[in-house]
């Protein structure tokens, strides 16, 4: 994994969150997964297919915290996990890819998305089959945790 | 959805199982998905993007079946969901994606498949978001059910 893939999709969720929740998260430090330990209740997933490699994503969410996002956003907070914040996590999971790919179509790595896929359940956890490393950026706030896992073929 | 589309799939997960485990699993009747009713134990999720179209599929297996599977395949019977449950998930989901791939290549509809991701626990459900239908293909068998949901843009 090439560590110029890292940081434009850290960036890209905290700029993605800011502008549209005004929500600050904290970004821990991106480490190799180890095993599958990012538990969450809600994950929006995509996959990613370039002419150099082909990979996957996923963004996962404590329900506090993604509740809060959508109550910042649209002013309502559901009570759990509805259809609503599963759209809205399926959105956020495009946006966010598709802020990383435009970072990184400037660097000349280029891909295509496919369309989302949004995981509801609680505790679930996420494993990406590739040969690749797996890297993971843990993202914490005072509404709960995030974390965003990327992995591409070598 | 393009019919043409559906026949594939299932075709292909029938022959993986049946070829790969012995395993002869009963197609219901494919509908059109109205919520997110396919609840499962551990589900193998792929994008795939085409020149005309992309997408996402996923196959979705309650526990007792997919454990029975490893059983057949390996000879081997995990008593829970473990790494070599999601492996194997990982593994159907490419072969039986790359099956549908080469049939649907005949007929002239391409795709390049990303790699899987593999989600575990207990009754989470999958929601694909794009804007295309959602066909979902129920299968039963004496051990359980499992479930393939494809979604391709329009």
């Amino acid at each position: 994994m090439n560590v110029n893939f890292i940081n434009p999709f850290l960036a890209s969720l905290l700029n993605v969150l800011e502008t549209m929740a005004n929500m600050k998260l904290t970004p821990g430090k991106p480490n190799l997964k180890q095993d599958n330990i990012a538990k969450g209740d809600v994950s929006g997933l995509i996959g990613m297919v370039g002419p150099q490699t082909k990979g996957s994503l996923s963004i996962t969410f404590e329900a506090p915290l993604i509740l809060e996002i959508m109550h910042k956003m649209l002013g309502e907070k559901p009570q759990n996990i509805n259809e609503e914040i599963t759209d809205l996590v399926g959105e956020l999971t495009n946006m966010v890819t598709g802020g990383a790919k435009k970072l990184l179509g400037e660097k000349g790595y280029n891909f295509e998305m496919a369309t989302p896929v949004v995981v509801s359940g609680k505790a679930h956890t996420i494993a990406h089959k590739s040969d690749g490393q797996k890297i993971v950026m843990p993202f914490s706030s005072e509404f709960g945790n995030a974390y965003i896992e990327i992995c591409f073929e070598r």
